[in-house]
């Protein structure tokens, strides 16, 4: 399986690791959009928000929790972020692995 | 209590409705950034993602199970979506009650 976060999880890739619990690693992104611009990837490989369903959705409670974890973690709590995740060719997906960009650090503008 | 979410919620201000159920509400945003922008409320009020620990953490899975079945519903899951979470200042939240945005119908571009 070709899955490069899985690889930047076994620590085949470097990264720069920000935060990492039993189910959830995230990491800096190598091209931020903002000073503060975090991939927060669940560990168990899921390719996008169509493959989740019940059986699945403890993976938005491990992501968020997680966001909410690190936001405090780096004192952006309180001066505010934005969470997104992209879906399939409109939404931007570039990596096939469920994952939540952390972006802060100034004011961010419009949605799109 | 003044949520506008929870007015919307309870017919007291009108809504394009999208989707509902027990959980969730989802109706189009009157100021659309895409061809497609939809607001994903819970009905439940939390103020934003700082508000969330383990006890709430269904929030998350309710939003996110809700947003693929909209996205199925409005026949988008393929072409894809963007989906979005603003808090605080820097994020751009502009209610304080959670919400996902969900964008679609076009190419969306950068992050920020």
């Amino acid at each position: 399986m070709d899955d490069l976060f899985l690889k930047i999880i076994a620590g085949e890739i470097p990264s720069k690791k920000i935060y990492e619990n039993d189910s959830v690693y995230a990491f800096e992104d190598i091209n931020p959009k903002a000073p503060v611009h975090i991939l927060v990837v669940h560990k168990e490989r899921t390719e996008s928000i169509n493959d989740t369903d019940e059986s699945k959705a403890y993976i938005y409670s491990d992501l968020f929790l997680a966001v909410r974890k690190i936001a405090q973690q780096l004192g952006i709590d309180e001066s505010g972020y934005r969470t997104i995740i992209n879906t399939g060719s409109d939404g931007g997906q570039e990596v096939f692995h469920l994952h939540v960009h952390l972006l802060a650090g100034k004011k961010l503008g419009s949605l799109v």
